[in-house]
Parts: structure tokens; sequence; C-alpha cells
């Protein structure tokens, strides 16, 4: 029996392009085998066909016509990244009934409800693992194996590039501006970090995972964001000294009757699974009813790791495009609404830059009582008076019970009106 | 547009089976949403119709007679365990074209190809997640997210009863003795904890990965299996001295054009993330050529993360059976061979009782030199006279660099005839 083809078409030819065009060309046995049928690489639309690549396929395979090239295709595979043409493009795919395989989380966060409309309305298929957290499938097993269980929380390191100053500063106590320049030096922050360190990258992956968790769509501005670039080596030595790790975490958790969504700085006690992220590593960490504590952890970027998350959407897509049957389920029958942060309930620090004087706690732990905000922990540290704050002689760190953000708030307003305290140094969410 | 009905029949009213019994009773209504179909809870088969439940079902679901049950079924899900009826009941389901979920991993690692023969043969759909590390994704994500990778290696804790005993010696130093006494009294392990404490149980689930892992049908036969009755307290500290931690570890590894399939006691890394795998958890680490270093954690056990597995398969499988398509993807196409221990290449440590006498450490490093055994390091640590063994004042431990089985086993042979070497006291694999 002759095995079906199913043409392919791959857009872009950067670092995660030309691993699934090596992939593509040099699996080619294993692959037929997998999805019982031929993938044939029809042709790799590219903005430049001098460019140099990291994988080489034929050279008549390149073509500056992504349109033509999508329409001759059964799969599209998109890979360039950006809003446009990325969205028109997988429209046009989607459009004509075409299998469609990306890993653009920027435009998946901005325009997925778009996107899954077109799909649902021709029987397309829509697969977007590579699009959060590299090579960690995380989307399939939220989507698939906790299918019938129900997601309460989800708390995930998504971005590798903060991951690795956060590890570099608390492991050697370094200042941000060092580790930056580390990471851009070894390739993981970009010329401009901006992304990574101010938590966009990080909330549109957020987004996404909410999306899929909580079988409702959800938008990359419906996350609160909060990036690193205020996060001092006191503030993470102040932490590792309480047996806390900071990270860029961001959270998807049921509220009331919607999901908060947030990507900020965080304490996570150093017993937490999530303590133990290093390096550019990534980790979700899903709390769910029945199946309890989960935790899926991997490299978060990458090329030929991204590529294999694209390759084991393709591979499923492909067997379904095959031989038919349903594509990946509509995950958004909830309709749950983001909420604000105000309802959000944490634990917290604060970090006070103060004169030791009598009455300074007294004054202090009164504010946090009458805001209502009940204290866990308060630790004064005389220190030199600073030179730039005349009189500062002191850091009071507190931890809090939990409390609501609004609550915080006001205190931390009224604290700054207090005559003793000279900065609010630092207000950082404690989970886990 | 009335949706499809789905009958379910449930076989098993255990720990396990009543929390199924109960997700498909009270979240009917998400369950619709999710697979496009109603899905009714026909009945329950027990051996006994008024043994207690730790949920009680409607009275009119139970019944004694599995057969007649089986018959009227859509789907069935069988979480009795065992060997018999157990692989009649599904043998019936299967060959009569109904879907079957089933978490009992005894029964798929000894007569899995035979079960998954039947499926193919009738083109029902066979899914055994639960069978697995309880809750943890591990069979889909290995099947589908990784269908275009090729897995070289995995790592698993496995089993929670022995996870746990070797984290509470490891964190109390206790003896093996207290911490199986201590795991009996948690309800972590069974009276009679054989299968825990010799392997067994992580051996079947070591089959039933390495045969989705590698493309290929393996069975329990295939395991070579050491159990953590041989360990001691002194092991224990002695790896925690060196900076590792002992892990019952299932091992799946290509070992040349085979496969090698192992469980034993294993000393990992403080550093590897599977060292901080605690109490009864359980994770798999996953190696492969594209996608780098994936790691799954989360309860090995218990009857609502297993149901929670078990429904996760079910909602996958009935939205297929309702909407058509292809069921799980035949796994065996590879055909890998199981290879024997003998090629294994592995550090080891080895603990050695021996008279601290001139010329000790000589005669050993040059046993290890003449059977081609490369020594990383080897420590000698003085004691007093062991009561037991008459002249025995010294313990030398050895860690070698990688070797093979072989030549290990030809060293300690030789060991032992050194008349300075009173034991040859542990011999451990070091793996991460």
């Amino acid at each position: 029996m002759t095995k079906p083809t199913l043409k392919v078409a791959l857009l872009g030819a950067g670092t995660v392009g030309s691993q699934v065009a090596r992939i593509l060309t040099e699996d080619r046995k294993d692959l037929i085998e997998r999805i019982g049928g031929v993938p044939e690489l029809i042709g790799i639309a590219v903005r430049s066909l001098d460019a140099p690549r990291d994988y080489q396929a034929d050279a008549s395979l390149y073509t500056t016509d992504a349109d033509s090239l999508i329409d001759r295709a059964d799969v599209v595979i998109e890979l360039t990244g950006g809003m446009e043409p990325a969205r028109t493009r997988i429209l046009r795919a989607l459009n004509a009934g075409k299998h469609v395989v990306s890993g653009n989380k920027a435009l998946i966060a901005a325009h997925g409800a778009e996107l899954m409309a077109a799909a649902r309305e021709s029987g397309a298929q829509f697969s977007f693992e590579a699009a959060v957290a590299g090579a960690i499938p995380i989307l399939r097993p939220l989507r698939d194996s906790l299918a019938g269980d129900h997601v309460t929380r989800v708390l995930g390191i998504m971005n590798g590039t903060t991951n690795f100053m956060l590890d570099a500063m608390d492991s050697h106590g370094a200042a941000f501006d060092e580790v930056l320049a580390e990471a851009q030096k070894l390739g993981y922050a970009e010329a401009d970090p901006t992304a990574d360190i101010e938590g966009h990258d990080a909330a549109a992956k957020a987004a996404i995972v909410a999306s899929l968790a909580f079988h409702s769509e959800f938008h990359i501005d419906d996350v609160h964001c909060t990036g690193i670039s205020e996060i001092t080596a006191d503030d993470v030595a102040a932490a590792k000294n309480d047996g806390y790790v900071i990270k860029l975490l961001s959270v998807c958790e049921r509220d009331g009757e919607g999901v908060n969504i947030r990507v900020n700085p965080t304490l996570i006690p150093r017993t937490h699974p999530l303590a133990s992220v290093r390096d550019a590593y990534n980790a979700v960490f899903v709390e769910s009813r029945d199946a309890g504590e989960l935790m899926f952890y991997g490299p978060g970027a990458g090329g030929a790791p991204t590529a294999s998350a694209v390759m084991g959407d393709f591979v499923s897509l492909a067997r379904r495009g095959i031989l038919g049957g349903p594509g990946v389920p509509d995950y958004s029958y909830r309709g749950l609404q983001a909420t604000s942060l105000s309802n959000v309930v944490s634990r917290y620090t604060v970090g006070l830059l103060v004169k030791d004087q009598l009455g300074v706690l007294a004054s202090i732990a009164n504010k946090f009582a009458e805001n209502g905000v009940s204290i866990e922990t308060m630790h004064q540290t005389k220190h030199r008076e600073r030179e730039d704050v005349e009189g500062a002689d002191a850091t009071i760190r507190i931890v809090t019970h939990k409390t609501s953000d609004q609550k915080l708030k006001s205190t931390i307003d009224e604290l700054s009106s207090l005559s003793a305290v000279f900065d609010v140094a630092s207000v950082i969410q404690v989970e886990g």
C-alpha cells in the first residue's frame, strides 16, 4: 500500500527553522513510520535567499514567495516570529483548511482567539507547543493529560534569560548590571533586553498557559506584568538569608469567578521544587484538584529544543491530517474573565530604609495593623549611615501573612509618610 | 443539536476506581464540554456489592457481573489490578471494538503486546497513562510531545514507597528496617513490601516507559532488577558525604542496537534535578537528541492523582470515540531488543571492608588496573575493629570512571580473593 504524502511548507529558516528543516530532512524514515504517511518538505520561505543558515537544506527549496508556498502545502510550519506578516500568512493557511504549527508566542498571546476561530471555522488544526517553555511539553499535558482534572494554579519560570540572571545574582551575589552584561555576552540576552527583563516575554507565555489551563481565552493585555529591573543584589541577599530565592514567576490562578494572571519577581522557599531551577532552564509547576502538584522542567529556548516541540506537534497533527479525526480540542468553553490585581491575595516582603530611632518599629508595625495586614516576621539590620540618604542607618524587612494587593498598597502609601522611613526599597510577592 | 452519549463501564471501586466514579458523577457538566458528548456511567463492576467505598455512587450502578457490563459499554475503564480476570476482561472489550483505559502496570508490563495487538486488530483505543508514575503525564509526552525527537535515555524515580524510605534514610540517617516500619505505619508500604523494595513495581513501569520511549515492545522480564533491601545506613551516609544521594532508579537507555532496561539503587549527584525528589514523589528525567533534558515530577500514587491520569486518557479517547479519528499511535515500529547487563557502561562506587595494613590500597588499586577499570577517587576511613569480622579495621570507598558491568564484576571477584579484603560491602551504580 502506498503511503499518502503530506506537503510541508516551512516559513522561516532562523535558529529554530533551520533545526526543523534538518529533522524533516534527516529523520524522514522515522517520521514516515511515526506519521503513517510521507512528509515532503516542499519549500522554505525566507526573506533573503543567500543569508547564512545553521542548516543548509537543498538550495532549490528556498523561496521568498511565502504565499504561493502556503497555497501548495497541506501543513504550514510558521517560525518567523513577530506579528506581521506571520498573522496574515497563518490566517491564509487556516482559512484554506491547511494545518498550522507555530512557535510564535507574541502573535498567539495577542491574536490567539482570532487564529483559533479561523481553525475552528475551516476544520484545520492549529498547534503551538513551542510557543511556551521551548522543549518542555506543557500545553499538551494541560490540554490532554489534565483534561479530566481542574487546574487551580500554575506557577511558571517561563523566561530563561531572567532565570539565568537571577540565578547568577543568587549564586555569586552579583549586581543586576553585571549579570545582564554576562547574559548578553553569552547570548542569553538580546542587545535590547527589554522583552525579557521587563517580563513581556513571560507575560505572552502566561496568557497562553492560562488559556489552556482554565479553558478560556486570555490576551497578553490581561497579564499584570512587572519585570526584574528593580531587583538589587541586596534584595537577593536578603531573600537568601531568609531561606528564599527570587524568581521571575508567572502566576495564573483561579480568583473567584475569574482568573488572575501576573508576572512578577517573587520569593519562593528554597525547599520548593521551582527553587532548584537553575541557569536558563524553565519549569512550570501546576496545582490541580486531583493530580495535586506536578512540575515540568527543561530547556526553555534554543534551536534544537524548540524544534523538538515543533516536531511533536507536527507528527500529531500530520497523523490526524492523514488518518482524519478531531483536531486540537477547543479550549475556550469556560469563558472565564481575567481579574485585576486588587483582589489578589498573597504574602509579601517589604524592605524599608529607616532611621534607627526609638519607636520606629512600633510605628511601622502600627501602620500594617491599621491597614489589616498581618506581619509574619520583622527584622531590623543596623548599618552605616547611607551616603545618599542622610540619617538612614538601618533596614527593616517585613514578611507579611496573606493579604490583598489593595491592603498592602495602602499600607505602603502610609509607610512612606512616616518621618523615620526614608524609602520603601522593595515590595516583592512570596509564593509557594 | 443533541450530543451523542458514550456508555462507560467502570471495573473496580477501590482507591482509584472510587475517585474515577466521583469525577464521572460530579464533573459531568465539564466533561460534556470537554468531550463533545455525554459520558454516561452505566455500571461499576465489583467483587462484593456491600464493601465500604471511598465514594459511594448510586447503589444501582454496582454489579458483580463484569462481563455483561462490558458488553453494554462503549468505553471500559479497568482499575482492578492484577493479571486475571483483568486481562480476559480487557481483551473481551478490545476484541469487541470497545475503547479501554487501564492503570494496570503489572498486566501491561507482562501482556502489553497482546493487548495492543487486540486494540490494533479491532480499531479500539487502549490508553494507560495511569500505569506509570500516577498523576505525572509521562506516557503522553513520550508518545506525542517527543514524537519528532529521539529519546536517548530515561532515568526515573518510579516507586514512591522506596523513594520515601531512601529519602528518610538520607535525611535522618535512619536504618533500613526503621524506615520500612515507618513507611508501613504511614500506609506507603504494604504489609508484604516485596514488590516495592525489590524493585518489581518500578521494573513494570520501566518496561512500559522503555516501550514508548524507544518505539519497541518490552516485557517486564527484559528488566534487570535489583531492589534496595541491601542498602544500609552506612551506604547512604557515605554517599551523602561524597555529595550523592541514593535513589532506586529505573534506567532505560540505548545500548548499541538495543535498549538496556534496569532498576537498581543508584548514586546521583545532589546537583541533579532528580536528587531533589523527596518523600513519596516520583519523577522521570528524559534525555533526548533535540529537546535535551526534560523532567516530569509529581505524585506517583494515590486515589485522586491516579484518577486524574485515568480521566485525562478517558477524555482524549472519548473525544476520538465520538468524533472518529486515529487512536493512540502504534509504538512498536522499531523492534529494538533488550540487552544484557554485560555491555552496560556506568560509573560505580565500591565499598570494601579491609585490614589497614601496608600495601592494602596498592593491591586493591592494582586489581582495578589489571581489569581495565579506571579509578576516579579512593578514600580509606580507619575505624574500630569490627566485632563480627576479626581484623577488619578500615573501610575503603572507590568511585570508578565509566566501565562495563563485565569488567567491574571480574574486578570484584578478584578483590574478594585478596587476604586484606574481608568483604565487598557494597557495589552501587552512579548516574547523572
